[in-house]
């Protein structure tokens, strides 16, 4: 497996583009034809094109079509009038069936989709697909909200690519705020594997960076398979895992107002659950958050998420370790404090990328999460998000 | 039902008084001999004297023994014995059986408790009980940590008294930093009545500005009935409803950081689980905290909280009101979106104290819970809490 270059693009048959205009309206259109899956949000109030997608998919999709600026949801009747629309419009463009044009919005909830704008640049986007690279960049960019980085990966296995796209930034909450990913593959599977690889990719990806499993209105993950490549179902899947947790730790560096991505490894749980929970737990405490960003290591609150997690915890057998992916310092081994340590770890601290190891020492399960530290900033960005 | 001066000491037969000394170190004690029960931490990982106080009560409590400073969480063996320890000092004071003292601490994980400045400190406590109400003032502030209010409330009701006590503030999280609470009655009843009438007011209390049901490794709530009062069950219920309720939202407002206090109203639910799942929902999303930080009426933000809840919802049955406790602006009624109404509501979230109506339109069933709003503060006060 290599990383290589383009997003979408880099696989044969996809092109893209994007347009976004100085009010953060955007829009974004990828094509290429071919099986088409997705994994939806869980929420119970969702948004009109994930009700829309919900019933298109799995099938052919001839394209995408995504705004942002404005989520489209809590819009009614209306609402799916306008996701419905949306599709149509490129469907015409295209010359095919609208109901094998995906459509995906992000943005304000509760107002309606300005569709004289989307219409007004339809067209213009439709002109400036290309299987260059810019094209996927000009795509992934044109989704972006409180995003700050672009974000993007593509890799090649045994001569199949898988490209993707995503956009999503609110680590604090990401599944308040919308995670869209699009995911391109010229590998040739059946809606069957592809469902299956794409539920196993975001459940270790995009779900370990949710703070507790639910999802926003309009969180969508879709992934088309657009050409003939023959690639083992296992290999695939490795690298459709690398793309997902690409993306998902970009959303998470790139969390509202961080300054550190937090990966959380948990291992020795009793089950894969457990594992889970423990890891989830760690990331979503606003205390680790808060401690994190003051670069203090406050083993205590880690070790107390943990405990209220709902995993089998035994206090005398948890080992814990901090990392900044090179050195380790071990703060607790099998539930001893270790002394004179604080000072190792706090200099750890002072990188903006920190690894926490917790061996619950019990079982042979694993999860890992990521998130990121809780700043000023990002109280300030949401509390300033206009209503 | 009247409310009295007093705290604790309202109640004859009680005597407390506190200390603390300027490294942040306090001690509290309590007197007063009766039946006594406790509601505890659900953490797994459980603070000394929660796992001591779990094995003593229900059982017959001469005193209370409580420091701040030192949470006594994650000390093992030594731990156990630094807590035993503690209600042991009160004990040779008084003259009574060790197990009938009960013990409590709050502050930092993982570290011992000072037990020479506990031993240095008791006999000057001890010598300082009053049955005035300065003594459970005194009390009271010897346990706060970053409390920056007393909370202490009594009432009479039929003739009997209730009159407690509480610590804690961490509103965003309040779990993860420690609630403590000391209840005194001089109600006479047994075991079995005081603990379910306990029970039941900490579930609609404590627990609703809980974050998500989880709890800190150190909350404990204790009641004692020291005296030989009569009073119908269901009074008494009411009492100490009125007591729990009032201390839970002392706590809520005295938030870390916080400005402003949220009270989430959700009736229509189905079940009673399903409304304290959706009002628990929108107490602890960061996006609805800052948005009222914000003083911004993002009722979009309300709206997804109570969707991903898990609670039964349906779109277009939510009504959805804000008020200050006077006025009212109704934002979504049965699911349509209320046009003109956002500049009224941006003005009434200026008040200190905001309520959120949501009725679910579905059912019958209702619950309140209470948080605050999340600022900068609380982001500074927990990433510069030492280790």
């Amino acid at each position: 497996m290599r990383i290589i270059e383009g997003g979408v693009c880099a696989v044969p048959g996809v092109k893209a583009y994007g347009k976004r205009d100085e009010n953060n309206n955007g829009l974004a259109i990828i094509t290429g034809k071919g099986n088409a899956v997705g994994v939806f949000a869980q929420n119970r109030i969702r948004a009109a094109p994930v009700i829309v997608m919900n019933e298109r998919l799995p099938g052919v999709m001839n394209a995408i079509i995504a705004n942002s600026g404005c989520a489209n949801a809590f819009t009614g009747e209306r609402g799916l009038e306008d996701a419905k629309r949306m599709a149509q419009l490129v469907a015409d463009e295209l010359g095919v069936n609208s109901k094998s044009v995906g459509v995906a919005s992000t943005g304000i909830i509760g107002h309606y989709v300005d569709m004289d704008w989307i219409e007004e640049h339809v067209k213009e986007v439709m002109d400036g697909l290309t299987s260059e690279p810019g094209g996927s960049e000009a795509a992934a960019r044109a989704i972006m909200t409180t995003d700050t980085i672009l974000k993007q990966v593509a890799v090649e296995v045994d001569g199949v690519r898988i490209g993707g796209m995503a956009k999503g930034s609110g680590m604090v909450e990401p599944n308040m705020n919308t995670v869209l990913v699009f995911i391109y593959t010229d590998a040739d599977f059946s809606y069957d594997v592809l469902y299956k690889c794409l539920k196993t990719a975001v459940d270790d990806s995009f779900n370990m960076i949710v703070v507790d499993g639910d999802a926003s209105t309009n969180d969508m993950a879709l992934l088309t398979a657009v050409g003939k490549g023959r690639i083992s179902e296992h290999h695939f899947q490795e690298g459709l895992n690398f793309v997902c947790t690409e993306l998902a730790k970009m959303i998470a560096r790139d969390g509202e107002g961080a300054t550190k991505l937090i990966e959380v490894n948990i291992s020795g749980a009793i089950s894969k659950d457990d594992a889970r929970r423990a890891a989830k737990a760690v990331v979503r405490s606003l205390l680790v958050k808060t401690a994190v960003y003051g670069e203090s290591p406050n083993w205590g609150r880690i070790v107390s998420a943990i405990g209220r997690s709902g995993a089998d915890v035994e206090a005398d057998k948890i080992t814990l370790e901090f990392s900044d992916g090179v050195n380790v310092v071990t703060l607790v081994k099998e539930g001893n404090i270790i002394e004179g340590v604080l000072d190792q770890a706090r200099a750890l601290m002072a990188r903006d990328a920190i690894v926490i190891k917790a061996d619950l020492g019990l079982g042979s399960e694993g999860a890992r999460a990521w998130g990121c530290d809780l700043t000023c900033d990002y109280v300030r960005i949401n509390a300033e998000y206009m209503t």
